[in-house]
C-alpha cells in the first residue's frame, strides 16, 4: 500500500478537493458519479478523479476509502459501504472523516468492522484543501491509523490525535463549536439587533471597547450562509457530544436553528463559486425571514 | 432637580459602584439597608450612600430612584416602588438599570408609570464604574431621560439610545449575548475538551490558525464564575428578547445552563474582593460536576 488507490465518498467541495491534492500528488483517485448531478461530474472531472460504474466496483479497486459527507448521510453511507463490503468481499480501510459525535463515529465503526474492514476515524478542520496551503489538517484516530497517515506522503496534512475510535470526531467537534457556534451566536445578536433598530447603537459601543474582536467575529458571518445548510446536522452531532458528557445540548441546537433560519432563505442557495454576500444583505435578509407570529414564538420560548 | 438626591435600590456591587461615584461628585445618595447583610452595609457605607428606615422615606426623599439588581428581582422591586408611591404620594422618576429584555422593560414601565412617576429605561454596559475610568455607559431610552442624562454632571456616562422605552435595554441584552453568550459557548466547549481528553490537541490546533483570538475569548472565563448565578437570570432574558422578535431562545437558554452549572460549584462562592481562579482549576471543577447520569442526558438531548 506505498501507493494506495483513494475511494472517496463523495465528491463535493472537500471531498473533490481532497482527491485533487492526493491525485496530484500521483495517487489514482476514484468515485462513483451515478446518480450525482452536473456540478459533482464536472468537479470530480476537474480534480482528475476517476469514476467507476457502482460502489461495489468502487470499494472493489480502492486500498482506503474516505467518506466525505454532510454529517446526516455519514451513518447511512457507511452501511452501504459495509453492504458493498459484505457483498464483494473486498476490505478497503475506511476513515470516516464527517463531522459527526464521537458516540456517532462509535456506530460508524461498528458497522465497518462488523464487515471485517479496518476503521480510522477522522475530523477535517479548515477550508478544502490545495496544494501548496497548510491551511487543512484531517486529524485521526484509533488503534492503527497508518493507512491515513500514509496520505502525508501524498500533498495532505494528517495528524493522529489519539488512539481511540472517537477522539478525532470530539476534536472536530469541540473546534467547530468555536468556530461556527461562535458564528451562530453573532448572527443572532446582530439579526436581534437589526429587528431592534439597535445595530448603529450596538456598533457604537463595540468601538468603544472590543471593535476589532467584534470585527473578526463578524468577519466569519458572510462566509456562513451558502454552507448553513451543512451546519445544521453538524450543531446537532455537537449537540449530541455535549450531551454525551453531561453538559446542555441547548446552546448548540440553537445554532442549529439559527442555521436552519438561513437555510430556508435565498442566501442559502449561493455556490462557493460566487462572492460572499455582504452583512448588510444577510442582515436584512434575516429580519426578513422573522415572520414568525408571535404565538409560536411565545411557545418557543416556553419549550 | 440641579442636584437630585437619587435613590438606589439595591447597592450590590454595580449599584454601591454608581453610589460612590455620584457621592463623590456631590450628591446626596440613599439607600434602604433594612434586612442587608453585613457586606451591603460595609460596602454602602464605604460609598458614602446615606442609610434611611423604609422603602417609603426612600421614595419620599429621592428625586431620582435607580433600581440595579438581579434580573430576577427587577420586576418585583418595581412593584413594590410602585406600591410605596402610591402610599406616599411621593412620584420621584425611576430609572431601571437591569439586565432584563425590552417587553420587561415595557412592565416595568407600565408599573411605575400606573403609580404616577415618570420612567426611565436604562442598561449598564460595562464594570462597576469607578471615579477616572471611562468603561461603564449607562444607555437609556424613552420619552425623557433628561433626569438620567442629569447624571452626566456627577461623574456618570450616561448615552441616550432612543425614545422608547425597551431601546436602551435591547441594546444591553444583545450586547450581553455577545460577551457573557460567547463566554458560556466557550465555557462549555472547553469543559467537553477537558472531559474527552482533548484539552492539549484542541490547545494545539488553536494555535495553528486563531490563537490570539480563542486565548483573548479564554480569557474572559476565570472573572465569571463569581458572576454565574446573576448572568442565569440575565441569559434568560436575552432568550427572550430574541424569541421575541422570532428568533431561537435556545442558545441563551443553553448559555442559562452553563451559568447553572458553574453556580452549582463553590467556583460560584467567590467574591470580588478574591483573585479569579485559574481556568485549570475551573475546567477540572466543571468536569467533576458533570455527575449527571446518562439517561438525564439522552433526556436533555432529545428535549
Amino acid at each position: 500500500m506505498s501507493k494506495p488507490v483513494v475511494g472517496i465518498v463523495s465528491p463535493g467541495d472537500m471531498g473533490a478537493a481532497i482527491g485533487a491534492v492526493t491525485r496530484d500528488a500521483g495517487l489514482d483517485v476514484v468515485a462513483c458519479l451515478s446518480g450525482r448531478g452536473p456540478l459533482t461530474r464536472s468537479r470530480a472531472k476537474e480534480a482528475g478523479i476517476r469514476d467507476v460504474e457502482s460502489l461495489d466496483e468502487l470499494v472493489s479497486v480502492a486500498d482506503l476509502m474516505l467518506s466525505v459527507l454532510v454529517p446526516a448521510e455519514a451513518v447511512g453511507v457507511s452501511e452501504l459501504l459495509a453492504a458493498s463490503m459484505s457483498r464483494t468481499g473486498a476490505k478497503p480501510v475506511v476513515a470516516d472523516c464527517n463531522a459527526v459525535a464521537p458516540a456517532t463515529a462509535g456506530r460508524i465503526c461498528n458497522a465497518i468492522t462488523a464487515a471485517g474492514a479496518a476503521f480510522v476515524d477522522a475530523g477535517i478542520i479548515g477550508p478544502p484543501p490545495r496544494k501548496g496551503s497548510s491551511a487543512t489538517r484531517i486529524y485521526c484516530s484509533g488503534p492503527d491509523c497508518a493507512p491515513l497517515l500514509a496520505l502525508n506522503a501524498f500533498g495532505l496534512d494528517v495528524r493522529q490525535v489519539g488512539s481511540a475510535v472517537g477522539q478525532a470526531s470530539g476534536l472536530k467537534m469541540v473546534f467547530a463549536a468555536s468556530t461556527k457556534g461562535t458564528t451562530a451566536l453573532w448572527t443572532e445578536l446582530l439579526v436581534a439587533a437589526r429587528s431592534l433598530g439597535l445595530d448603529d447603537a450596538l456598533a457604537a459601543e463595540f468601538a468603544l471597547g472590543r471593535g476589532d474582536l467584534a470585527q473578526r467575529l463578524i468577519g466569519q458571518i458572510p462566509g456562513m450562509p451558502r454552507r448553513a445548510h451543512r451546519w445544521i446536522g453538524e450543531m446537532e452531532e455537537i449537540a449530541t457530544t455535549f450531551a454525551d458528557v453531561g453538559l446542555t445540548p441547548r446552546i448548540l441546537l440553537g445554532a442549529a436553528d439559527v442555521y436552519r433560519l438561513v437555510g430556508e432563505t435565498p442566501l442559502a442557495d449561493q455556490t462557493s463559486r460566487q462572492p460572499d454576500p455582504p452583512l448588510d444583505t444577510i442582515l436584512a435578509t434575516l429580519v426578513d425571514a422573522l415572520k414568525v407570529p408571535r404565538e409560536d414564538a411565545t411557545a418557543a420560548r416556553d419549550g
